[in-house]
């Protein structure tokens, strides 16, 4: 029986429209596999939120169908959402030797290892998915191992490039397969879905081999310890940090969780060539002359809790900033990070210690992980796509990487700017816009997955901005009269010492409002509890021009 | 009696070590000049506070001493702090003619424009300050009127630049005072105080009038309406959007408060040249051809508030983004508002606006007010002071101020990198770092100036992370039993429909926790308190890994 016919659907459930909690799913027929299953870092808005990952929704209803879902590299945003997912959803999982690396740290940690089916592929790997058959192209990006790929239907080639740039002089000769590339190009490709991520960036973004010589030249100019902060995930640039340390003579030592985690996963698996002898333990620095020591850190985004943060404010247990020292992060700062990271940065400063920063690769210290537009060209033109759908970005990422498209000759009417859950269906070789299937965010907070929702949310932004009075009173509703209270507990709102006048007006208010109403008869609890929150907000917001939320507790007795 | 051998202090009350509140005070003998009275948006963990000004106590407590308040420009961080100041602080202020048209309407609005003296100055104003006599330079700024200030003191000259940058192509031919400078240089500075905000860019800053020429480029490739966003207080951009609207043939309306406030003063003060009739009101645009109009408005920095935001929204209430229309955000985001405005910008593309944008002076519609580090150099060229003070920049552009310092020329024992608060003291010709005067932050919260202090923040820090739970029991101790209760009310914490069971839970612990303690006598309302919030802390933080701030309200019949 042949399958030909059937339409492809193709949608994101995260990473279209915004950079993060990458989720892409392909179906045809009664196959649907899916590329990625990452997390997303918080919005500002989302009080006390820890991650987001995708809604999965669909693939929950359809779980029969779901062949196994390909992870195309070992990033949070790609592969941070598994274990959430997973637990609901245990479906196969593909991945290359770093990816799965990763990967099953995060699933022992969430005891999930033992339940999935975990299977290896690498750049030669020819995977049946039902109908489908997956190929891949290996990538360049800032973590190795990365792969793009090439889901051949029944109804044509469907590629999605994963995250990628590329790099012509890249370290540990990790090339990137242009002959791939050009060959699945050649071959006819009926979608492509790219990484839009620097699609506002003019020209070419930098070889990481750059970073390399700049670290080199930077630690030949230093004269006493060297701390290096950048993402744990970039084992490229770990590898060049522990060149340049090697090329100048000094011992390295590795701090921050994430960052000893992934340093001892990549070197198990051959991603990271340390020579022998050179890692010492953090105990060790103090013993060390300052010139022969480097500190391989995290905290490049200035995260509170992270190594280089404590190092900047001298909390850290191990590790002083003296003055004369030099610190290189090796990183920009993740747009909403800026701040943070200008703090560190100061603080460091004030420790006396040579800080090399910079926005962008201004400092010569870093490079993207993400092709610019000329790259992104270069991508479309090697793969010659009938439709393309830009993805991996925000909104306006999407809509640059369009006019990209159009630029190298693929038709307006050809480019599809998805949301997330936006299905674009092709049949018979033609591609439109169809319906829906649910998408969103759904929060987790400690434990809770999606247990927080947009009630609990505006609660904690009411909260944070202007506190809570809770006021409580009881009343004996037979005599008509209050018994005790009312009593005004204030949280967050104002510093109760500075403020008893206003505390004692609000105290009058209510009692006169409750007075009031129990004259008139009213004596439903819903009624006295609007009045007084009523009669105490006016009030207050008068007195301060806040609105704190007002809690009352009427008791009877 | 001639008051020479006296110290000069000088000292920062806001803008050493940030970006905002500028204020800072001149000393000699009992002479007190202040140089600006800023304010400050709030940092994120501010949470609810509306603006920060400086703590003004060492002004207050020498407040017979104060001679005067000299504004350099009409900027928020130069002038926002006077409505709360001036309160506590009647001095005269000293600003040239747009500067002061700003600050009477915002002293109008805080009914303090009568008893303010206010005295016009201009550039070749002369004004003595007890023993010291202040003079001005012209400066190139975002906003016209700026002015460097140069104080002469019995013990040597102190120069304070204001914001500036040289722009040789100045937009009303408002060219800054060159020869000036070099003839107080001439004569010797002591010390020089000068604006480090881009002391991290290499260069030179480009000329407004560059943005003039992009903005015409842009407004002829336009064929529908055209909306332009820039900040209210840059009358140079406006002048050149009017420029570019009458070169193309448009009316002009103008939106947002901010916009049409400003427009209206520097209008009436002759700071920007509007040909008759071109101005229309917003209601007019609908009835004129799409390709006649541009709308200049509020809301480059993504403001939620703004109109640019409303538009970009579609609730703005008399104009509507059609698809096709231009939008030219003409402004860079200030840190920590590359979100919001990044938002915005997919608005704009999801309405099918052609949106003109991007990060730094990319874009080419804008360029900063502030000089790079080629201009900062020629200012201390210029200058050629014996004592730097690097001022008005977060700390690590102070420092790298003070490197450009040192490149040329000024020792580095001459450089003080200070904190606000932090005494530079300068007797007979020689400068050293002193003892300290109270500085710090001022919130202001709604109509409370002040009474919101750590303790507040904690507390609407910790509400926003987790929310509250509020436990309300009625105990008797005589007999050692619950009346009633416990009640559990929850706010921010969790969907109470969805998690029953966990409130349950709780109410159970709460429940045995107070058994327990009053079978063994355990009476004390603090000590009852204290062990159900360590119970159910306990309880919740296992089952949620989250932590609510836990109010127990314990009534006794």
């Amino acid at each position: 029986m042949s399958k030909k016919n059937n339409k492809i659907t193709i949608f994101a459930l995260g990473g279209a429209g915004e950079i993060g909690k990458n989720m892409y799913v392909v179906q045809y027929g009664n196959d649907i596999v899916v590329v990625d299953s990452g997390l997303k870092f918080p919005e500002e808005d989302m009080l006390g939120i820890d991650i987001v990952i995708p809604d999965t929704t669909y693939l929950k209803e359809n779980i029969d169908l779901v062949r196994g879902i390909i992870l195309t590299h070992g990033h949070e945003d790609h592969i941070g959402g598994l274990p959430y997912v997973l637990r609901e959803l245990n479906v196969p999982i593909y991945g290359t030797k770093l990816t799965l690396g990763l990967v099953e740290n995060k699933l022992r940690e969430a005891n999930l290892l033992g339940s999935t089916k975990r299977v290896l592929i690498h750049a030669d790997s020819e995977i049946t998915l039902g109908s489908m058959t997956a190929t891949f192209f290996k990538t360049n990006h800032s973590i190795p191992d990365s792969v793009g790929v090439c889901l051949d239907t029944p109804e044509g080639v469907i590629v999605h490039t994963g995250d990628f740039k590329f790099d012509h002089t890249p370290v540990n000769d990790q090339y990137a397969d242009l002959h791939r590339m050009a060959e699945i190009g050649n071959k006819g490709v009926l979608a492509l879905l790219s990484d839009s991520t620097n699609a506002e960036r003019p020209g070419y973004t930098g070889s990481e081999k750059n970073v390399g010589a700049e670290l080199e030249r930077a630690f030949r100019e230093a004269n006493q310890r060297i701390v290096v902060a950048t993402f744990a995930s970039n084992i490229h640039r770990i590898q060049q940090v522990i060149d340049a340390a090697v090329n100048t003579n000094r011992y390295l030592t590795v701090i921050g969780r994430s960052m000893v985690n992934v340093v001892g996963i990549a070197s198990e698996l051959g991603y990271l060539r340390v020579p022998e002898g050179m890692l010492i333990e953090p105990d060790e620095v103090n013993k060390l002359a300052a010139d022969r020591v480097v500190i391989l850190s995290t905290g490049s985004q200035g995260e509170p809790m992270s190594a280089l943060t404590r190092m900047a404010r001298s909390t850290h247990r191990k590790i002083d900033i003296l003055p004369g020292d030099t610190v290189i992060i090796a990183a920009t700062p993740i747009p909403g990070n800026e701040k943070l990271v200008g703090r560190t940065v100061d603080e460091l400063f004030r420790l006396g210690a040579n800080v090399i920063y910079g926005p962008g690769s201004s400092s010569g210290v870093h490079v993207s992980g993400h092709g610019s537009q000329e790259e992104l060209k270069l991508m479309l033109n090697l793969m010659r796509p009938k439709y393309f759908i830009p993805i991996h970005g925000e909104y306006r990422m999407l809509r640059q990487h369009g006019k990209l498209a159009e630029s190298v000759g693929i038709e307006a009417d050809n480019i599809f700017i998805v949301d997330n859950g936006d299905i674009v269906e092709i049949q018979n070789g033609s591609a439109r816009k169809a319906s829906k299937v649910p998408a969103g965010n759904v929060l987790i907070d400690g434990l809770g997955v999606g247990d927080v929702g947009n009630i609990v949310l505006r609660d904690r932004k009411l909260l944070s901005q202007d506190g809570i009075l809770v006021i409580v009173v009881t009343l004996s509703k037979q005599e008509g009269k209050i018994l005790s209270g009312p009593d005004i507990i204030s949280r967050g709102f104002v510093y109760v010492r500075e403020s008893e006048g206003l505390l004692d007006e609000a105290n009058k208010i209510v009692s006169a409002t409750l007075n009031k109403l129990m004259n008139d008869n009213v004596n439903e609890w819903a009624s006295l509890k609007t009045h007084v929150k009523e009669a105490l907000g006016r009030f207050l917001y008068e007195q301060t021009k806040r609105r704190p939320m007002i809690l009352p507790i009427i008791m009877e007795v």
